[in-house]
């Protein structure tokens, strides 16, 4: 699937449009979803433009899986979150609306997914505040 | 949390019990997932004795990723499926029914999440049928 340089997370990526970031380093993001599953969902995602895991390099795949522990970590410590649930979604086929590889870090329980997925705008004044009990708990 | 050694994949792993296996290197192993939410559904697990993504090694973590796309390559070769799920939950609070890191490789949609997790035994031979189409695309 040829990688589409308009996608939001690109331009999340370039500084185009604003995020509530939660960590970053010279290969991976991690900002908060804005329509969360459950307070707390989180984002990680590649700086490299891959579209889904099979497109993803090696490098970028064990960068991100970094990232997404040091996420989890904070939201148990951060927000007291007992449970940690990955989700990761391939092709439009599988549910995935933004074209740029992404891994969801959601506080919860597998029955959270049962909600409706990318439905929902969070409010922005509690995602803020969640975002910084999340990154104080970062270390 | 404590590992516990007498978990089932920990017997699958020391060949005290039998699996439908797809695919085995050095850090890891992939294979049928006896209660699978999709057709094809498959389980990738580090060897290394973890119970969740907070007690496993980045050497591990990035091992299981190559082994998932490898996985997700040949669900989607062998089987003919368009979307790839990767799903895999922390701490039984999360849903997480075997205390041994794994992550789920499930060929559909979100919407096949919403089935009950772990609950219906696959049908033997059906399951086999399907394991041979997805080992055949592993090349």
């Amino acid at each position: 699937m040829a990688y589409d340089t308009n996608n939001i997370f690109a331009k999340i990526l370039r500084g185009e449009i604003p995020c509530t970031k939660l960590y970053e380093d010279d290969l991976t993001l991690a900002f908060m979803d804005i329509m969360p599953q459950t307070d707390g969902h989180a984002l990680v995602i590649p700086k490299e433009p891959a579209t889904t895991l099979f497109e993803l390099s090696d490098e970028a795949a064990a960068a991100c899986m970094a990232t997404v522990r040091r996420i989890g970590n904070a939201q148990k410590k951060g927000l007291g979150a007992e449970g940690i649930v990955l989700m990761q979604l391939n092709g439009p086929e599988a549910g995935q609306t933004v074209p740029h590889f992404h891994i969801h870090v959601i506080p919860g329980s597998i029955a959270d997914l049962r909600k409706p997925h990318a439905a929902v705008m969070a409010d922005r004044a509690h995602l803020l505040g969640l975002a910084e009990k999340i990154t104080a708990a970062l270390g």
